[in-house]
């Protein structure tokens, strides 16, 4: 049920036509009145029309409905694609009898492409009929793009439910892998607080994610809280319930996280890359990203090489300043590198390279890199170069 | 000749057991006495021995021969490696009787593997006995790993003569690929001024190469002046020469990075991104190095995709603030984003489809992006992603 797994909360999707496949299109999330929003939004300089809609709603504090279509991006539109997101938020406005404020808006497919407006809005009467405590599943299906599964995920406290769904990961061919998150709760939680909870249980680990290194126009995470809950009473920090939540909150971050990176294009192995002893936490997460986003780190993984002078060559070049004779790296456990030496019988070592070989080929290949300089930790999640994501990218020609 | 080109230097390269393939490794460049050097070294923090070792050497204002091994990159090797190093300059001293201080030296190879010294010192009698003045292509053929052809330029001005190799590009499998770039003249030039040459004439031309954005422990441009020309006044700036000097430095310096990032592992495409109307020279630099690293714009160049979103979504993560509606794009001279926006019929518009298709076949694809907010520009070199990059890098085992 995911984002529909919470009290308080309607959903459904549909196919409108605005996908040449006719696979579902276009998905529509509601929470009843007195729903709370937070957001967290694409760093890219340039943001589509949707990104900016819903940026200044969420400051001006509303947004309890999200109209997301998957096909066109509405990116590099110009004036046209602000106009065209308006007309789409007012016409769902319209539908569901709310306020126009009350409506985001999200899309994802090729930059460049106006929404389809006419069928989209043809469709709206039917989406929101259909719309349903039981739609999350439909709604999930109708926001994904590349993506080859849905990805859902719910947890419990004992007074509350959250929920969430999630598409699409790195700016994919063809130019349709948008990250959307959709996470829901029946606590009630007022606005800033709720942007708490989204910025220290979200952020971090949707950041932590790294395909390509490529940040599309229209990433969105959105928060709902319905307060639909039976204890309606207001969730805040100095409250017990106030951890439990955020623990359920990130708890459905990380599972989204996990199947997101787990479903990239032409994924064959998962990098998980801790970063540890850093001067700093920002030092930390660059070095991560450093090792994670290295085209070279990413081939070895591919091949099941444990190559640690690749690690070792990502760490130096992430611009951060590291003591050379510091540095530790292990992958899976075994340690490859002492003191930024590689043992100098490590090419010969059969015993050392068989085990790194071994801790090389699991779905998940765990990188842990030490640098003797701090307490600043970070984690990065990314995945192998192959030669399918260079198929899906490369083959692909408008 | 290349680096024996011009008068004053003597070179010979040859086979000493370095490297299993029996390929020549180890080559050795001498300029006469009076030579001046300056030097251009790698930015990873994670520097090889050797880079610290004629890093030093030049600070100091030493060095007027260098001797270069292929097979090993005396990188992450600890203090057996700056030990190695030394013995390795010492002896090389020993064999042309000149100071120790007057030898500088490269590695590049299997990093974490120590030099195989036994071998090297063995060698290098017979090596210093082949010197000769004509010996500049056997130095360029030893300093070669995955290269697959020799680099090599020359040029010419009134008075002087200005020569220089390369070998590698990008940090590549199996981690052989480091940047090595030796240009010579025998121009007498003081070795301030020398630096300042190399700043301004080889600096930016091989900063601007970028294979896989990962910088090598071991990257070294040297910049050798032997003032062994017949008129052997000195060049200093204020003199007409400089210019000419100047000018066929960077010449031979152009030369060799286009016969480099020509030579990239699995290269089908050379990518020459230029980037105007940045607010600084810095900011523009790092745009071009964003479009040019995208794994989205790469795969796409390779694919023959003229997708303007894919370099749209660089140009905006690039960090640099950037107004979206004032950005112009255009690939092989089309143009194809105006002021932000991909034209409405693009994806239709058979007629400017067809012409950047065919700008995307090109063996270099010229990409131009106008940012609209001052006069920095930069260009970056870079190659596409192709399947072959992915074989050389993935299916490499040490």
């Amino acid at each position: 049920m995911s984002v529909t797994y919470p009290l308080g909360f309607r959903a459904a999707g549909m196919s409108a036509g605005l996908k040449p496949s006719g696979r579902p299109d276009l998905g529509l999330l509601v929470g009843d009145p007195g729903t709370t929003v937070a957001g967290l939004f694409t760093t890219n300089r340039v943001a589509a029309a949707p990104v900016h809609l819903s940026r200044a709603r969420i400051a001006e504090g509303h947004g309890r409905a999200v109209i997301v279509n998957s096909g066109q991006a509405n990116a590099a539109t110009g004036g046209r694609g602000d106009a065209d997101a308006h007309t789409v938020v007012s016409a769902t406005a319209g539908a569901l009898g709310v306020e126009i404020a009350d409506v985001l808006a999200c899309s994802t497919g090729v930059i460049g492409e106006p929404v389809h407006v006419e069928p989209l809005l043809a469709a709206l009467p039917i989406l929101a009929g259909a719309l349903s405590p039981a739609g999350g599943h439909d709604f999930a299906r109708a926001v994904m793009t590349t993506d080859t599964v849905d990805k859902q995920a719910t947890a419990d406290t004992d007074a509350f439910r959250v929920g969430g769904c999630a598409k699409g990961i790195g700016m994919i061919a063809p130019n349709l892998a948008t990250m959307l998150v959709f996470v829901t709760t029946d606590a009630k939680v007022g606005r800033d607080h709720l942007q708490r909870l989204a910025d220290e249980q979200l952020k971090p680990r949707f950041n932590a994610l790294t395909v390509d290194a490529c940040t599309s126009k229209n990433d969105t995470v959105l928060l709902f809280a319905s307060g639909a809950t039976p204890d309606a009473s207001e969730v805040t920090p100095d409250v017990p319930a106030w951890d439990e939540l955020a623990h359920a909150i990130g708890e459905v971050g990380e599972s989204l996280a996990r199947q997101l990176i787990a479903d990239a294009e032409g994924v064959t192995h998962v990098l998980l890359v801790d970063i540890a002893g850093a001067a700093s936490e920002h030092d930390a997460r660059l070095v991560a990203k450093a090792v994670a986003d290295s085209p070279l780190v990413k081939t070895a993984a591919f091949g099941g090489d444990p190559n640690p002078g690749r690690i070792l060559q990502a760490v130096g070049s992430s611009g951060i300043d590291v003591d050379p004779a510091a540095i530790d790296i292990a992958i899976g456990g075994v340690r490859l590198v002492h003191g930024g030496t590689i043992p100098a019988g490590y090419f010969e070592d059969d015993a050392l390279s068989s085990s790194a070989r071994v801790a090389m080929k699991e779905p998940e290949i765990h990188i842990e890199v030490s640098l003797g300089e701090g307490p600043g930790r970070s984690r990065a999640l990314g995945c192998d170069l192959s030669y399918e994501y260079v198929r899906i990218n490369g083959e692909y020609t408008t």
